[in-house]
């Protein structure tokens, strides 16, 4: 078995590498994730998508299940690392031990449109009543904040949310601070980032797809809406909110009624109360 | 004018002491607003509640309609700093070059479950109408991230609570990082920290108020439930969610419903869904 001692080992130098830079992590389509919950979920939810697993000697001693389990993931590598060099390259206070590269799952706009993913297990776990139910997708424009943007996915597969379709300047989704925020979800809602974001609504209206817009300078109350079966949530950037060009292109404009002195709610929570308008 | 040209200057010590240690902020009973529209905020909103107002060099000759503002609000000192002194204690990446200390606004249990605030301004402005709206308290329990509790306070206002009860065991809300997330809320929404959670939610409920407790394992989804008029909203801590004895002392156990593989959501997002909860 492989023991890496040196931080300066060139796997080691390349996992720091896809943690820090969005460039190389679209370079070689590939991201990381860290800690023994997620490595868990992700061999649960998409074991094709791991690349390599990389354990400290700590680990090993202390999770001789996990490394049993790990040993029968077959194709996939696993390196063992040494305690310090592991700790260097962690993202957390206190590390775990285990971290993974892992395959970008990529989606299109169209495969979103169409209620497909292209990961297997969460389509053939798909029920015919899940198939046939209420079709809802969230739709970002400019999010920055990457916890935010997280949490957006993992409220999103909490509401029954079946993709996300984002403007390009979105933060990235495979950015470590994202990836921890979103508690699994990355591999189980399927997203895409648009490079034409005014295309991308119109093909979501050309699929009979209602695009409600989140506005704070009028239309409607969301208390007094129901949205239609087939229903496009959109939300705008945190300080600014959409876009004129966005909000032109919306069916319909709703906002959030709001108390006090207040005149906006976290994106993350504005997008929880829409996502969640009608099922809670 | 007074011009503080050093980082060792007492006073700049005792905002750095005040922006890092609650110990502090309890002892002197002050902590620190950051910008110029929070600033502008609790000018309006508890002017009273300021004590000293810091503003750099910069700020003087760049906001010249506000530093005449400022003179004229009489009884508070008005302190200019260099601004290499400035940017040294700023907890911003681009300082604005304001900041101030102010007095913690105190509340009691009593106050809130009466309905009363002791910020007078917000009280003149109840219109009758709102007077006798619903009455929603949010009660929480060992919140531990800054940035939740914030979010928590701005939501709150929002959705139109009269004020937040917290364990003693839940984050500073004068810590910085909560004053930035609450976007001036911090002033408006009455607050308590009770010594006594049990004995707070014994309290509540004897004041005809229905504590609704949010609670992963089990109770009544919430998509089925009407809260009352008089109601708590009781939110968890982060990990564990609230403890067998928070639970115990509830009317009803409400879970929001989760589709997917998602075993709880964001605990603000949470706090948002059952705060807007008949109202969105």
């Amino acid at each position: 078995m492989e023991i890496i001692t040196s931080s300066k080992n060139e796997k080691i130098k390349n996992i720091t590498a896809l943690l820090s830079s969005k460039k190389e992590r679209d370079k070689q389509g590939l991201f990381v994730i860290e800690g023994l919950r997620i490595f868990q979920d992700t061999l649960k939810t998409a074991p094709g998508f791991i690349k390599d697993i990389y354990v400290s000697e700590s680990f090993i001693k202390e999770h001789p299940e996990e490394s049993i389990l790990i040993e029968n993931t077959g194709s996939i590598r696993i390196i063992t690392v040494k305690d310090s060099v592991f700790n260097s390259i962690s993202q957390t206070v206190t590390p775990q031990g285990i971290l993974c590269t892992v395959k970008k799952p990529e989606h299109t706009l169209e495969e979103i449109l169409n209620g497909e993913s292209v990961i297997q297990e969460r389509t053939q776990k798909k029920t015919d009543g899940e198939k046939n139910k209420d079709f809802k997708i969230l739709v970002l424009e400019n999010i920055q904040d990457p916890g935010n943007l997280g949490t957006m996915l993992r409220t999103a597969e909490a509401a029954g949310v079946s993709g996300i379709i984002m403007s390009r300047d979105c933060a990235d989704i495979y950015n470590p601070k994202v990836i921890r925020s979103t508690m699994g979800s990355v591999f189980r809602m399927p997203f895409v980032y648009v490079h034409d974001f005014t295309d991308a609504l119109r093909s979501i209206k050309e699929h009979g797809i209602t695009v409600y817009a989140a506005y704070l300078h009028g239309g409607e109350s969301v208390s007094g809406v129901q949205f239609d079966k087939k229903c496009a949530i959109m939300i705008g950037n945190e300080g600014n909110g959409l876009t004129d060009g966005a909000v032109a292109e919306a069916d319909r404009r709703v906002f959030i009624p709001m108390a006090g002195q207040i005149e906006s709610l976290n994106a993350a929570v504005a997008a929880a109360i829409l996502m969640y308008h009608g099922i809670s």
